[in-house]
């Protein structure tokens, strides 16, 4: 007798977006001309650079003839040609030594922030944040390193650290021990980055604890203010606790195209139960290896075309576009009497709503008055309740008229 | 402290197409004049389809308008303009039933042979066929659902099933209870198909001890032989039973590009510990939803176009093309007394070594006499030793030249 995974029967109904996705529809089924404008899915909605198209072009034509077809990715984890830009351009330009061998390309920073909990044991205690980015929680559960569904979204055995105005959306190490931790700077779904000091307090508590760190830096791109640190290598010593996300989706508009990659430095060490250590870098080779067989040719050359000088002057454009839309949302929702929060180093605006009004209420509120979709903040952890998140990926003639409805309610 | 999934820790060293790969380098280095003609890693060899290039330029050029560009592929599972093409082209014009809402696209078939194995419990008994493509059973081992390596590549509480010249390479159901039963027909490695009264018996014992097959059919578009099924759902009864595994790897030369499908019948059940059913339709495309983002848009514009008039001729020449090497490699060796197996419904050609000659010994020989690389056959489980594989991909001119240089040693 064949036997599930009993642990996918603890997962809790839905995730989160379908849930919008049925609001929205049964408003637009009974509401047929109203134009309604999104501002809830992290979703892009400008095109890829010109840089970007010409060099998947030349890609798909290399691929049509027989002296320059590409077979499989040989090692599975990234032609060299993009592996070395990346060291090159996101990381050694920042000070930060990142060595091709430590460089793994995949098809999305989801996939790997989902992928990585499997190099772990089960007995691992993990901290995430609250509100957290649901792929981190719902691995885990299905996996079987949590125990069963504890309400609001939450579940047993997971250590949640609550990201609130008091903390500056910022959650301190926690008392209890944990093993794995997951953290996103430029956090989604607040918005807010941690500075090198905060940080540090994480690598200091990982190294003090022997856990691993593992960081999602999916929207460094959008980071603005330059004392903030793009990446968890920016902080001395975090190359032996931390393993870190990146991605071309929000850097470079390819959530349609799929591309990302992931940092395991060599150093990084876990432990056997006995109390050995084993290194990670490889481990994770071996999985990509096993259970992957790389990424497209083509998407490939087109996000080394993304490194290139006008590669980088047209993604730095379209960033540019999103954070003035960014700007424009906290500016307009500020003069209306909003708190808000987050928007200055990340495409993620965090409203917190007026006293009293739940996070789906008034995402409700917002699609039938001013017919505006939002993501509800409780949708991501109990101490999301009270806001929703607005994302600035919009074009902006949308945002604009998004806002202007919005201010006549 | 952090520690490790020790089941990563079983695996046996080096995944076998490295090895080759190192002793290929070897050679070279100390042959720099020698030609060297692969025969091993089943690669394609030839461009993609001109309809696919058209296609995908087509989708480039979507990807860099604002009117047409695409994010995110919302349900994560493929465009329905691929999974309608799917059901009705590879399905339907067989007079299988299979709909749309049955078919889950990906990056491959690797990855969804290795990943399909999270939806069942770490009890569960598995079978193998023995040679057998090393994926399943090294995501077993990871999972945790394997006992220590047992010598020869096996591992503990697989039940491995020989596949030998006695039974056709087709082994039967085995008297020990097994719950998941990995099947791969065409076969990889051994080139053979089983027949639809071998497949019904297959069916017949899932359904009886309700168990699960997990049916790879990557290579089914080079079946020749009208008799033979194309699709486990050929056999009365198999979709309460069976997964389907198909790529656009092998059919249409997407190994560079990535495009694959799983089958997951609605009807089909699992079970929990305690005896309810839990239909696994449902937990796959949670799995997808979790930990999947989707395929290129690009990408499955390119694999739509293999269905269209010009794109199913275009693609047919190809496989024709290494079907005639095929034919070439079984005639010739045929000719020169060894014994071959598979070729016919197959891009692989499974060779018996001459008496007393191992599957390495054998692959060294061909590697230093004739400058060709196979792969042995022992690498693929301990039933495989005595064997190579040969495959079909090659340029043409190519593989006469390769079976001109083993005709002379």
């Amino acid at each position: 007798m064949a036997t599930v995974n009993e642990n996918f029967l603890k997962l809790q109904a839905g995730y989160l977006f379908p849930e919008i996705g049925k609001r929205k529809r049964a408003f637009a089924a009974t509401h047929p001309d109203a134009k309604i404008i999104s501002m809830g899915i992290g979703d892009i909605t400008q095109p890829l650079a010109p840089a970007v198209i010409e060099a998947m072009h030349g890609a798909v034509d290399e691929m049509g003839k027989i002296e320059t077809v590409h077979g499989y990715d040989d090692a599975g984890i990234g032609y060299p040609f993009l592996r070395e830009a990346i060291s090159k351009n996101d990381f050694k330009a920042r000070g930060v030594d990142i060595d091709v061998n430590e460089i793994f390309v995949s098809d999305g920073a989801k996939s790997d922030t989902a992928n990585i909990q499997e190099l772990f044991g089960l007995d691992n205690a993990i901290a995430v944040a609250d509100p957290v980015y649901p792929v981190y929680v719902d691995t885990n559960v299905m996996a079987g390193r949590t125990g069963l569904a504890a309400g609001q979204g939450t579940y047993e055995k997971i250590v949640y650290m609550p990201a609130t105005v008091e903390n500056g959306f910022v959650p301190e190490p926690p008392k209890a021990k944990v093993d794995m931790i997951y953290l996103c700077f430029p956090n989604n779904p607040t918005g807010m980055v941690a500075t090198k000091e905060q940080l540090k307090k994480w690598v200091d508590y990982a190294r003090d604890s022997k856990a691993v760190i593992l960081f999602d830096a999916a929207y460094e791109a959008y980071i603005s203010q330059p004392e903030i640190p793009h990446s968890i290598y920016e902080i001395e010593g975090a190359k032996d606790v931390a393993i870190e996300f990146r991605s071309f989706s929000k850097t470079a508009g390819f959530t349609g195209v799929r591309c990302a990659f992931t940092i395991v430095p060599q150093q990084l060490r876990a432990y056997t139960k006995a109390g050995q250590t084993v290194a990670l870098a490889p481990l994770w080779n071996r999985r990509l290896c096993t259970k992957f067989n790389g990424v497209s040719y083509i998407t490939q050359a087109g996000a080394a075309a993304t490194y290139s000088p006008e590669g980088k002057k047209q993604v730095r454009q379209t960033i540019e576009l999103y954070m003035n839309n960014a700007r424009q949302i906290l500016e307009s929702l500020g003069k209306l009497g909003y708190k808000v929060y987050g928007g200055v180093n990340a495409p993620y605006i965090w409203l917190k709503t007026p006293e009293g009004i739940g996070s789906w209420e008034f995402f409700d509120l917002l699609l039938n008055k001013a017919n505006v979709v939002t993501t509800p903040g409780v949708g991501f952890g109990p101490a999301g309740e009270g806001y929703v998140r607005l994302t600035a990926f919009g074009n902006p003639a949308d945002v604009k008229e998004a806002l202007e409805r919005i201010s006549r309610i």
